[in-house]
């Protein structure tokens, strides 16, 4: 059996696209105890992926020259040397970008389908929608009748955060870039309002006009200017909730970040975080996102991508905004 | 009776004078009900009186043209009008620049000379005191065996959180300029390492030589490229407590704070806070604060410059750094 590749052949100085990937063809080794060979089915592409192939990675270990791509996704086991999973298992693990991986099974989850579909498991229980559950819930605090404002609002983790504070029973504002994306936000995920950066000269002003009495959560999926124009907007007791900073990943000059004062509010709090931290409350969280999506509160746009070959594409895509919602590459049917 | 009066005269662009100021002479009006007049014995000297003169004041209602400077002071009541306060009581309140200030009695403490000295309730039993406490131990949640870091640790804030984090058997390490200040820090105070920020060119690889693995808490005096240095040395579970920015209220170009990714670790957590929002726990901190004194365990440098009419003065020294210990201004015997 042929395990189809694709390696990191480049580190891209700003937004990574084919030029920097190389694609390959291997032949699959034998199984060793406690491993799985997967077919994959759904790849997950995200910003971390970014700092992942970047020289100076941040809190993962990078990927190196001549790697697999690294990547969480779906896949059916093929075959198996370990207990616990049979033939025709879908699973989720860390496939990376390849048709045929060997996850060792330990690191690898059967999905539950009680829970959601398989499409629902690369969206709104996938490690995006984890990542805004967390997010918003415990970094942020968020409290009903309180004003959330989130970042990226139409993307993967964006469309989650957003839908979580409707959910929460607060006033929702979201910020994305076009009128497609501005009219899924107010129209179909029914939220409170809606700033289109790209038409907006003066965000901080936008945001103000938004949000008149200022802001109490502020999910951050962006960072730069936008995080600027974010923190001129806080009410007192402020969440500020650093999760991405997806334009600064492949900005070539760093922004520097000049509202850190008392502009906004007092007792203002901001905190980062990774979704890693929360691994022992995963069952919580889905349990919760699944009871969501049965009652039809929750949904995610996901964008597919089709064939594992243009992975590196989807990926630029990211970067430069062209994904309205989950972006996912389907491997295979 | 005469009010000698120092009123603002003009808003400072960058570092506040005499300049900015006039003095003059006024007969003391008589007192209403519930008003003292009170004889000013020492005022308090503070980066906030900045932002209290500039045209886009902050937290706080700014100091109108033509109005007495405002500040924090001791006195003796020489004329009472309310119950509760006699002739010859010292308080302490908003005295302002000026001799012979009119105070509201339920905005006048009466000092507790079985806490500490007077010199003391203008020092480790005062508002830069209660800051530094609440800063450290609240905001800050700094827990023992932890590493505090404290920039401009020989000024009036940053001394007694340096010493609040010793008492609380931490790793602490102060910033500060020039050799005088420093040896201050480590031979009178008895920190663990001290770092000379006008003689390092690289702050952040000082912090780290004095860190090498990390601080777990951050409490910012200082702002601007000092705390950029700080953020890239942060520990994982790291607080930030943003105290002030006293290198960013003089500043004629702002400062962009280019770390605010991941450098330093992860789950981290910026807060900034105000001491008035404490105020009903004063007693539990004063208490704590006096204990501390009299065991020997918390002391604090006065600086004092003698002389109402040098006040204007010593708000400039405060920004040019020239203090050692908490600045105030002495103005009757």
């Amino acid at each position: 059996m042929l395990n189809h590749r694709i390696t990191l052949k480049a580190r891209p100085s700003a937004i990574p696209g084919p030029e920097h990937f190389k694609q390959d063809v291997m032949p699959v080794r034998p199984l060793e105890a406690g491993e799985l060979l997967v077919e994959t089915m759904y790849i997950s592409i995200d910003p971390a992926m970014r700092s992942w192939i970047s020289s100076s990675s941040g809190y993962t270990r990078g990927v190196a020259i001549g790697d697999v791509m690294r990547a969480g996704g779906i896949g059916r086991v093929l075959r198996t040397q370990a207990e616990d999973f049979a033939t025709g298992d879908l699973v989720q693990g860390r496939t990376g970008w390849q048709s045929h991986p060997i996850l060792r099974a330990r690191e690898t989850q059967k999905l539950d389908l009680s829970l959601g579909s398989i499409e629902d498991w690369m969206g709104p229980l996938g490690t995006s929608a984890l990542t805004a559950y967390f997010g918003v819930r415990d970094v942020g605090g968020l409290k009903p009748g309180e004003t959330l404002v989130v970042s990226a609002a139409a993307g993967g983790v964006g469309q989650i955060a957003a839908q979580i504070g409707l959910i929460d029973a607060c006033r929702v504002i979201g910020i994305a870039g076009g009128p497609e994306k501005c009219r899924f936000l107010t129209q179909t995920l029914g939220l409170h309002g809606v700033i289109d950066y790209k038409a907006e000269p003066d965000l901080a002003a936008a945001i103000r006009r938004a949000c008149p009495d200022g802001m109490d959560v502020y999910f951050d999926n962006v960072g730069g200017p936008m995080l600027d124009a974010a923190l001129a907007n806080l009410r007192t007791d402020a969440r500020v909730v650093l999760c991405g900073r997806i334009s600064q990943t492949v900005a070539t000059e760093p922004y520097g970040i000049l509202n850190l004062g008392l502009q906004g509010g007092k007792r203002i709090t901001m905190r980062n975080f990774l979704v890693f931290d929360y691994h022992d409350r995963y069952t919580e969280a889905r349990a919760w996102l699944s009871a969501q999506i049965r009652g039809g509160r929750l949904q995610q746009q996901l964008h597919v991508v089709d064939g594992l070959d243009n992975a590196p594409l989807a990926l630029g895509m990211l970067f430069r905004g062209e994904n309205t919602g989950k972006l996912i590459v389907r491997a295979a049917a």
